[in-house]
């Protein structure tokens, strides 16, 4: 997609006039409409699509520009960079980064597992890369595909296939969006309860297949908690996984699906946990004297095993910019700031807590709980005002990024995890690699949250904005995935929590998982798919320096 | 080993006379000695040995006769009862079940992973098959091998390599053992919490090679939950996994060694989340009208987030026999009787539950919680009598067990997991099949609980006793095991909860992961060990018909 949203958010003057003071100036930046994109001929020939047509039916292929367009590429900053100047790079480590917009040679939309099969099958015959296409979401070149190849539409693939009310089990296609599946299971009294910022958009196969974590995470699982079972279509054939709650029967090969990211084979379905429907839902501000205290205070909790299912530590940067951005709607003004200073927490860190469950005692019991190691470690509440308004803007941040792309100014998110141990030290050199690699250009301002807590570490989220280099929007970015990229593995620290690996973290993966590891992978996948057809450049590591 | 303990538990009179009632006579089954076996020689040259030598020391090869026997074949109703009878077999589906007793031609003990790395290359240029041995505990024919091979005893790599008390990570050699472990975590406020019934013997390097889980799964999780990083020995070099707390680095590598059953490699070195030392624990016994009132009572706790830290439920059958074994420090007698009676509990299904933490009320408030659902499906509480009685106890089984077999009683465990609406049908199955295979000799009986509680399901933990057949034991059991499996699978349970595949279950994984999923565990086994000297026979399933 081009844009997120049809009407970018509303920055407000408080907002705008954050920006100049620390960010600097920006020219806007147009966007290039479709009309001025060069889409080349589709490569397909007439035979090649009267076959697929012959599995998925004459509308299931479709070859015409429009679709083609709709069905590119994904969220990156460099796919929204390129798309805004009328062109498409592949990615972080693509040769070319100012080839032209590619689009794939078709769409097709199949309508259950036993055609995807036959789709796969088909392609592999005709040499044909397939890319599984969900809700277009991907941050991380995970569509950023180029060449002869079609796209695999999940839209058709969308229905709740059947619930287990008495197991708390819900099966689903994989194509479904949380905003469709989210009330037909509240219409049953459950929830899936995993919201990731892509929310309006994003498929549960995608969740799946990116391995990724929503903002309730703490309380509710990622992804690969709520796995049960898995359908996979891939060249070789059907794989049907998970069995039972839980297993001792050899390794877990959910978990190599899981995360597979459409490099493996196309999940199709997805028998999914699910919880009963909260009744009750208590959010609330909190404020800690710092982002160190307040660390402390969300390490405490999780080890204590007192979380709630919501916890966002904001930075002192970060909170400044959620108290400024706020407006007249938000905890601002001078009786606020007075009350800050009073309870000695002014210029500190702002957290969001929320405790969901179906027992009214026990949410109450365990925010006690929670509040217990809260306190001693500084924090005063601000109220449930505070908590309630992060959640009525949870999902802002995609429309806000058009916005701000609009005034010209690059915006980022870098996300990755650490041990308790190593997050002072990480958040350091995080900001750190973004700042000296995007300066001394107005900007960059850097702030960080965590916002998916454990036992051992938590995940911490980067975002970076400072104007963007319009001769250049592409390398300007480029530089800093590299520099941010290498100070996460020198530190120890994984290279993607939630957002997969795609095209642009490939190069790091044998940091993280050794040249063997890759070697694992790439096995699995000559098993499943000898001919090498589908996603091809994404998850593995490019050959070659990157 | 021949026993698990040099001292078998004792009856007592009561439990000899329910014996007696419930399953019948047998005769006693004397245990023959090491030296009635028959020993071949090693077939390793001394330059075979040399070579080993050379890599771990003089001392670090064993291959005399005692050594030999002692790191052979685990803990299994066939290990036991062929070593009885002098003779050992390879598990369930070999073809020769009255092969001799077949001990490896030497025992290797590395003093460190690098030592594992060249010994298993050593091992791969002499064609020479590896077994790992951890604490020789399989029950499922983990270590049943046969022929030309050495065994690689992890016994010397058993140090606690470090913590991170602030991360909550604990890094040690695989071969520690948990009594040894535990007191070296308490000594710094830690703990790891998981408790298998094999405690004594296992090697944490097994836990997690098999995929376990402990009799406190429910709270401090399966050890698959604990495993942050993970360093693996394979033939093609060293695997080192797991960054940070989670990822979304592709693929989860880390779950398909844990449960490689040393098929892929041998875990030489974990890093384990470890928790606070709980300084308040609450256990007590519960009595429910029935088994299947006590399910939806786990069921609400689990699916309610409500949950104790140990939750196990015996049905009707295991709560009998519990009572007439507690004998006279139990809680029996005419009182108990009718207090059950008046409570209308009696014939009921009893359940432990034990709440731990180091926050008082915390632990208080969780307890409550529990209480409120288990006081909807009918729960009396017996008292913390009860409890902790069931905890002095917990690791009593293996030693019971050389009692029965010393009494001439065939005693197997049976353990698969299914979601909640599949348990009652699945516990019916387990429950007919091993009846009707075993029957009609005296006995069987057969008796069940559920330990380890799932928000989508459980396990079910099956126990049978009746007269060995002692004419041909193994044969015996082997039927039972083919009918128990057989209607596991058809029930769509789970082979194996927290036994692992070994020997005795790889013919039923094809049914539970698919033809290909078996073939992606044998694409990724080609690559790590090219030449399949690791562990062979286990986990993937024979060739041919079962």
């Amino acid at each position: 997609m081009a844009r997120w949203g049809d009407h970018p958010a509303d920055l407000g003057e408080a907002a705008r006039a954050f920006l100049r003071e620390h960010v600097g100036p920006a020219d806007p930046w147009p966007a290039a409409g479709p009309a001025e994109w060069t889409i080349r001929d589709t490569a397909l020939s007439p035979d090649e699509i009267a076959e697929l047509r012959g599995i998925v039916g004459d509308d299931g292929v479709r070859a015409d520009v429009a679709s083609r367009i709709a069905w590119t590429g994904g969220a990156s900053y460099a796919d929204y960079a390129a798309r805004r100047d009328g062109k498409l790079v592949a990615g972080v480590d693509d040769a070319s980064p100012s080839s032209s917009w590619d689009v794939p040679d078709a769409v097709v939309l199949p309508r259950d597992h036993d055609e995807v099969v036959r789709v796969l099958a088909a392609c592999r015959r005709l040499r044909l890369p397939v890319v599984p296409f969900g809700g277009g979401t991907s941050v991380v070149g995970g569509l950023a595909a180029q060449g002869r190849r079609i796209a695999v539409g999940m839209d058709l693939l969308s229905r709740l296939v059947s619930v287990d009310a008495v197991s708390c089990r819900a099966t689903v296609q994989a194509g479904i969006t949380g905003p469709r599946l989210e009330p037909l299971l509240s219409a049953r009294g459950l929830t899936l309860g995993h919201l990731p910022q892509s929310w309006q958009r994003a498929s549960i196969g995608g969740y799946v297949a990116t391995r990724s974590s929503g903002q309730a995470s703490t309380g509710y699982g990622r992804v690969e908690d709520m796995v049960e079972a898995l359908r996979v279509a891939t060249p070789e054939g059907t794989l049907t996984l998970g069995r039972g709650p839980a297993s001792a029967a050899g390794p877990d090969l959910r978990g190599l699906l899981v995360g597979s990211e459409g490099a493996l084979g196309i999940i199709t379905e997805i028998t999914l946990r699910v919880r009963r429907l909260p009744t009750t839902k208590r959010y609330e501000g909190v404020m800690f004297p710092d982002f160190t205290a307040g660390c402390e205070a969300f390490r405490a909790l999780a080890q204590g095993r007192a979380t709630a299912d919501v916890m966002r530590l904001s930075d002192e940067r970060e909170t400044a910019v959620t108290l400024a951005m706020s407006g007249p709607r938000g905890v601002t003004g001078a009786a606020f700031s007075r009350y800050l200073e009073a309870r000695g927490v002014a210029g500190g860190a702002l957290a969001i807590l929320g405790w969901e469950g179906t027992d009214r005692d026990q949410v109450r019991d365990r925010r006690a709980a929670s509040w217990r190691a809260l306190k001693r470690h500084g924090a005063v509440s601000l109220g449930r005002r505070v908590g309630e308004s992060w959640r009525s803007g949870r999902f802002h941040g995609p429309f806000l990024r058009d916005t701000l792309l609009d005034l010209g100014y690059l915006v980022e998110t870098v996300e990755t995890a650490s041990d308790w141990s190593g997050l002072a030290s990480l958040h350091a050199s995080v900001t750190g690699s973004l700042r000296d690699s995007l300066g001394p250009r107005p900007g960059p301002y850097v702030m960080s949250h965590v916002s998916h807590v454990y036992e051992t570490g938590a995940s911490l989220y980067t975002t970076v904005i400072c104007a963007a280099d319009r001769e250049d929007p592409v390398g300007q970015w480029r530089t800093a995935k590299h520099a941010v990229s290498d100070a996460i593995v020198a530190g120890g620290a994984t290279i993607t929590h939630h957002h997969a690996v795609g095209r642009d973290h490939a190069a790091w993966l044998p940091a993280e998982i050794g040249a063997l590891g890759v070697d694992v992978i790439a096995a699995v996948k000559a098993r499943l798919d000898p001919d090498g057809i589908m996603n091809p450049g994404v998850l593995l590591p490019p050959e070659g320096p990157r």
